[in-house]
């Protein structure tokens, strides 16, 4: 059977998940990474990969099964996506939660006429959380469902953080409270506020002389990101950052407490404990880019969540396989 | 919207956890009971609906849309799957792991040819954990798969205890031990033994004068239920057993442990707690049905499995809801 043949758009932390998790799947090749940046900047790990730039990619089309796009939600995506889906199957992370309605417009109408696959919002949440709400939800329609996050780096509250004035760098960890864990997993079904669910804890870099009063203030006071939590903030040194603060771990819970018959109590629940959030993200991506080209094979076009494909198009292993080795 | 005409064949603990579950879903209708015994003994709780003799089944072939089979795997659903498919749209829960293949094939070829949906092996485990172990293996390709169950009552093992010369009763739970499950979310990939993964404790009546050293000693050597398991006999009389044993409790864990990248350790965990092990696989039972039915609508036949339908059908929600409030 001839490889999936994956192109790249984007080679940051998420690109570079993608080119190792390609690595993992003996089933996929990565023929080329294509980006905004001078290609030859590019220092990639996988032989015979191409480094080209972004506008290249029209050359491609007949060289690569699906485009997976690792650019940010906040700009990237909502262009690139349309725009590739006009020419590849694609798949994305598209994570703004509240746009996703129409970003899945947006492409649907493009790859419907194009008649590509675009799988959107892949990854653990929207993604694998996403899953498991659902199903959750349709098993036990009476229940309330619970997610925590964390622990785990949050890259918009560690970049809130770098813009106070006096600052020079910074990290913040989403901390779930355990507590608050324990009282959902006891099947209370307990009401919790903001601050009873997440700490935040905060590492900072102060500049020479900063007033550090003042910033752990403007932190603590932070409306949307901080006021309504408990944030801890520790001053450390850019070294300290450095050496114990560079990697992006993260994780959560997603928790569904039921009721069926009489009384009967019933918990579902579903966890990540990741050293790496983007070589997870990355890792799911992979398994929807092969579910993406089998469907565009079977003739499907259009755009596509994590709901709307069987499980088994994420697998290599074949159906009767599944059935015997995993069922 | 015209309800889902459900059918429940067999009226045990899952039959009535069905009749329970669909009382939770207001786009479902229960329309009969379908029994072995005389129906006049069926006391059922669903105004409305009947109870009826098992081979009355043909004359609702056009007022039912979906068959749910709650008989045993042993006997029943080998022999009722195959033959209930030839005229109805089915689900079961057929969960004799080694069996699934040839029960599949034998499945697959009546529907296909009487062109119904049967789903099969529907529940937790195969079922839901199923489908985790299958995501979570797609997603880390490299990595280890560990499932503990309980704590939860075994039948198997109780009925086990209940042939042992001078035992009047016994109810046996087998108990995840917390400390292999900590090493596996730590990550450390342990090869366990048997009895590091669970511990079986016994709640056993003894018959008056019957020698307990003698009925301990048959269980805890017991070859293949209790031999390879440390195993905890407790006495008890049979009033506390029917207070404080008489309830069918269940869970457990599904975890795979794997590596990304150069070496980031990513941990993946599903788990169940369960009040009511019958309610609970009911309940999943209830939300195939309805996929069933929507499979069944569009055109499709044969033996189906979770890993074959989008789980998008699980759900009474439309695919734009589904996105706009769970992805």
């Amino acid at each position: 059977m001839s490889k999936v043949k994956i192109g790249i758009v984007g080679y940051g932390n998420l690109g570079k998940g993608v080119e190792a998790a390609i690595k993992q799947n003996n089933d996929m090749e990565l023929v080329g990474i294509f980006t905004r940046r001078p290609p030859d900047t590019i220092k990639h790990k996988t032989p015979g990969a191409k480094a080209l730039m972004i506008n290249d990619a029209v050359n491609y089309k007949n060289e690569i099964d699906v485009m997976i796009l690792c650019g940010g939600s906040a700009t990237d995506l909502p262009e690139q996506t349309p725009q590739f889906a006009e020419m590849f199957n694609t798949v994305d992370s598209y994570d703004n939660h509240s746009k996703i309605p129409e970003f899945f417009d947006s492409v649907d109408k493009v790859a419907s006429k194009s008649g590509k696959v675009s799988i959107i919002s892949i990854g653990w949440d929207p993604g694998l959380f996403s899953i498991n709400r659902m199903i959750a939800g349709a098993v036990l329609p009476e229940g309330v469902d619970y997610t925590f996050w964390g622990k785990g780096v949050s890259q918009g509250h560690s970049d809130a953080i770098r813009r106070i004035e006096g600052v020079q760098n910074a990290i913040q960890y989403t901390v779930p409270i355990e507590e608050a864990l324990e009282k959902v997993r006891n099947g209370s079904n307990p009401t919790l506020s903001t601050r009873e669910k997440h700490l935040r804890v905060c590492f900072v870099v102060a500049k020479e002389g900063a007033n550090k009063d003042a910033i752990t203030k403007a932190i603590t006071t932070m409306p949307g990101y901080f006021a309504d939590y408990d944030t801890e903030v520790n001053f450390i040194s850019e070294e300290e950052l450095k050496a114990n603060h560079s990697k992006m771990p993260h994780g959560g819970f997603v928790i569904r407490s039921g009721k069926t018959g009489q009384a009967s109590k019933q918990l579902i629940e579903f966890s990540l404990k990741l050293d790496s959030n983007p070589e997870f993200t990355a890792s799911v991506l992979i398994a929807y880019a092969r579910a993406c080209v089998r469907l565009s094979k079977e003739g499907a076009s259009g755009a596509k969540t994590v709901f709307d494909i069987p499980l088994s198009y994420l697998s290599p292993k074949s159906g009767a396989d599944l059935r015997k080795k995993l069922l």
